[in-house]
């Protein structure tokens, strides 16, 4: 058969053939949209016109004093609109974005600084302090120090106490900055959309911090199935309850800009502030991790402004979502969309598609099968569940426990300058999540646990967060998680860190525990029974993760259980 | 400053790269939504899972019979599953599939299955002989003439006769063909992302047909901006009205499957069907070049079903539409919205994005704004309107003219073997619509015309779209196109082919001439005014375009216009 490649031998050239980035966006957004409200931040409000034109000031103030291609940009920063424009600006003039998390104490915060040789931090006036100290720490690791660009990024609704200190300091304010610039910068796409736009570090639950690198190419496709997913169209008014520097806000900065929808910035999550928003400033969407939802759903009377004046959608992804929080949150009228992902997948790599024959079933049943992580994303090319050693899928029984590992434009190019990380998270040819899951009949995934959070006693795997999700149905219990503990008999055993809710607090402790352990004998697995019940504040990450790894230190410290009379 | 490139310094791996594809769409449809409905075609229906099995049956078959990279397979078939099933099963092969123009005549098939060398032949089961006579001239145009394997369509809802007629001249049934192909053959996406997926050849309404060459790349991209900007989720239902072998339903096979939308197919638009669709299918959506959505609005009162149970969004292309029509459309309910685009863009480049500012006009001035080109596509990189001779971009003042010009990725790979065209495509890094237009102080692109409809009479251009724009809305005229027709005086004038109303058929056509004179001369400016007036009907391409240079050769026959006496 005489094959020809005449088909295929048409060459690219300038006309048919573009970097992809998802800083075309902006430029649409100023081009289709210019007088509407692109951000909101009060007393401050912007259209897409105006940020366009900030955003090149800002690629154009970097260039001008020679930051580009190979420089990284710190921006340590709440969810104000500097950090949102840092997302466009700093890629414009070339420069990868490194959003820092403002979490973070000064120590972690100089090792950022230091690996990501960031020579400009851009910092929020209340965060300077912050960022000098972390500076001092980075000057006294470092031979050759040489200091960066310091810009500080001042908020109308601060006290001016900390920006007069900061300018006081010598750091140039980011206004004055972006006035250095010249509006109509013309801007370049990448030569190469495999180069990177951003770098984040994770926030570390289990690990000291690595910095993931991410392309314009992946932020780009990560940044159209974000809409297609959510069914997210110009209309919407997003709310920023998820931090920005969590993994660029799941893309969402980017994606905002290709639908053009308007952002109302938060300072601070509190669910006052976002019942608020809904029903003062028209938010119709927002992404939450779980301990949000918990938050809103367990929040005062006088905080909460009910019944909602209109549907709102909320993603929420970052942990398993407990059945009992989705219940709560539709019950209030917010339509849920679980995802699941990580800061190496762009964000959400799953997501629990709602099928029109859940409609009719009782809503405790429809939480528990949106509890599950579902399928994967429309830009994810590739996820399955398998047996890490053979590197085959799990069967769809529901039962039999596997990695979920990914495959795709939407996984990170690699950790910085971290060839070991890089190597492990690759094996194989694949992504390795390091979450432990089953894949469900329906073909959907359902996260057990995090490998190093599975719990084994007696030889048994337990899912912590199965444990979990029994036990947020205790009324007493606001908050909890659930690690292993060492066991003289069993090896491990199940130990709950609990956090009560406030109205529970003043009641006798020992009396709640008996009532907790008799809850969970009657409603799990006797081996899965909490062996140790410890009341008190959780330790989290800057994006609200539990972070295990300090229960579990703290689980170790208490030494083994003994003998259990259980 | 030392600059580090450590941060781009990443390769990518399987994990992290893989090329982009419309392909995967279809198997996470099978995945997310296995049950519900892909395709409805009376009395035949298919699931996703069905869907994806009968493609990848589809993509085994051929590649049993080794075709698979370099080969092309010719479908000659109105919006039937096959022609659907055809968008996957073939590039899951490798192959590149050329979707062939129904309403085409023997002579042009056979000149586009030599030109495309497609050794595979599917053909609907009403067309077998139009395919076969094509073969036959083939046959005779080529010297080392080898026939191509032939398969046979059927359709449940035609006479079973002509099916019976191609398996007597030895044709495969296309059910039986996918009988011998596995339903779980294990395809693979392209190695390159650039591969060519698809070949459609122009309708030709100025120059014999160039063959599109369409990649695996943009139609990922094409799919992917669609549904952002339509908004259409997957819920919608979706008629096919629009041919699918026209440009891919403008990406719409593929965009289908990633949205997971149902398809509603149809094997002859006319008005009753769509209404009926509409009523009794639920259809929420599609899309319809302007003369159908003139079918719809002259639809008599036994074709039409009003009022529409529910919002039903219109996307039309394929001619700029007059205000009339888009004004009649909203008059009935639909959501039109307007896009502007060719073959060679993959479909849509632009969208005349609604504004909210524009809710609060009166319908008619609605109307003339949503009957302008727009904003560029968000999937598209760069679109400008510019002066030929200097490529500089016009101001954006309304009036100048120039080019539509685009770059991009869903921009084609180039015509199949026509270096001449393709250069001329090209020229200067930009690819060249052959368009004409206006920039708006908006920034909203109108088309006056197509470079080779623009009538200059007495050295000023006359915008033939503009002349028509006016004369659709008097009331007796149904369908006008307006050329060129030599002009004694002034060089050319312009020249009105009409068609009237069913009702105006039996007027008097002088009176008729008469009146329509002394409209355009209070509704036009003199120099625009149509020196002669044709009565009958339009000639028109299989996507139902008219056939201006068919117009234009009648023109020419007419001679040139006396001195007038207007």
């Amino acid at each position: 058969m005489g094959k020809t490649r005449d088909i295929d031998d048409l060459p690219k050239n300038p006309a048919n053939y573009t970097s992809l980035t998802p800083l075309w966006f902006l430029e649409r957004a100023a081009t289709v949209h210019p007088t509407r409200i692109s951000l909101v931040h009060e007393p401050v409000q912007y259209t897409w016109q105006d940020t366009y034109q900030r955003c090149r000031r800002l690629a154009s103030a970097l260039s001008n004093r020679s930051f580009g291609p190979g420089n990284s940009v710190a921006v340590i920063a709440p969810n104000v609109p500097a950090l949102f424009e840092a997302h466009f600006g700093v890629p414009m003039a070339g420069a990868v974005l490194n959003s820092v998390n403002i979490r973070l104490n000064a120590q972690a915060i100089a090792f950022l600084l230091g690996h990501s040789k960031s020579e400009v931090v851009m910092v929020d006036q209340e965060f300077y302090t912050l960022a000098e100290e972390a500076l001092k720490i980075q000057e006294g690791n470092e031979k050759n120090f040489k200091p960066p660009l310091l810009v500080v990024i001042g908020d109308k609704s601060c006290d001016p106490k900390s920006l007069n200190y900061a300018l006081g300091r010598g750091a140039i304010e980011y206004e004055k900055f972006l006035e250095s610039g010249d509006p109509e910068f013309d801007w370049k796409p990448p030569e190469d959309e495999w180069q990177s736009i951003a770098l984040g570090y994770t926030s570390g639950t289990t690990s000291s911090p690595k910095g993931v690198v991410l392309s314009h190419r992946g932020a780009y496709l990560m940044s159209l199935s974000n809409p297609i997913i959510w069914g997210m169209d110009e209309r919407a008014i997003y709310l920023w309850t998820l931090p920005m520097f969590h993994c660029n806000g799941w893309c969402f900065t980017w994606t905002l800009a290709a639908v053009c929808v308007t952002s109302v910035c938060l300072r601070q999550v509190t669910a006052k502030a976002v019942y608020s928003a809904i029903a003062y400033a028209g938010v119709t969407h927002f992404c939450a991790a779980p301990v949000v939802l918990n938050t809103i759903i367990n929040a005062s009377k006088e905080e909460t402004i009910l019944p909602l004046p209109r549907l709102v959608h909320v993603m929420t992804a970052g942990a398993a979502p407990p059945p009992s929080v989705l219940f709560a949150m539709s019950e209030k009228g917010f339509r849920v969309t679980h995802t699941y992902g990580l800061s190496e997948t762009y964000g959400p790599s799953t997501v629990c598609a709602w099928k029109p024959e859940w409609d009719s079933l009782p809503p405790i049943k429809q939480a528990r099968l949106n509890a599950r992580q579902g399928v994967r994303y429309v830009g994810l090319e590739r996820l399955d569940v398998v047996d890490t050693k053979t590197m085959k899928p799990v069967p769809a029984d529901g039962k039999t426990m596997g990695e979920i590992v990914m495959r795709g434009n939407v996984v990170m190019k690699g950790y910085l300058k971290n060839p070991k990380a890089n190597e492990e998270a690759f094996a194989n040819g694949w992504f390795h999540s390091g979450d432990l899951g089953v894949k469900n009949p329906d073909g959907y995934i359902e996260i057990k646990d995090r490998s190093k959070d599975i719990i084994i006693s007696g030889g048994e795997n337990i899912s912590s967060v199965e444990v979990e999700n029994v036990l947020y149905t205790h009324p007493a219990i606001y908050e909890v998680s659930v690690v292993a503990r060492l066991h003289e008999r069993w090896g491990e055993s199940p130990c709950a860190f609990v956090t009560l809710k406030p109205e529970m607090e003043k009641n006798d402790k020992q009396q709640l525990i008996d009532d907790i352990m008799k809850f969970s004998r009657s409603n799990m697995p006797a081996y899965w029974v909490p062996r140790s019940i410890v009341f008190g504040p959780l330790p989290k990450t800057a994006t609200g993760k539990i972070q295990k790894h300090v229960l579990r230190a703290k689980a170790k410290e208490m030494g083994p259980v003994r003998e259990s009379k259980l």
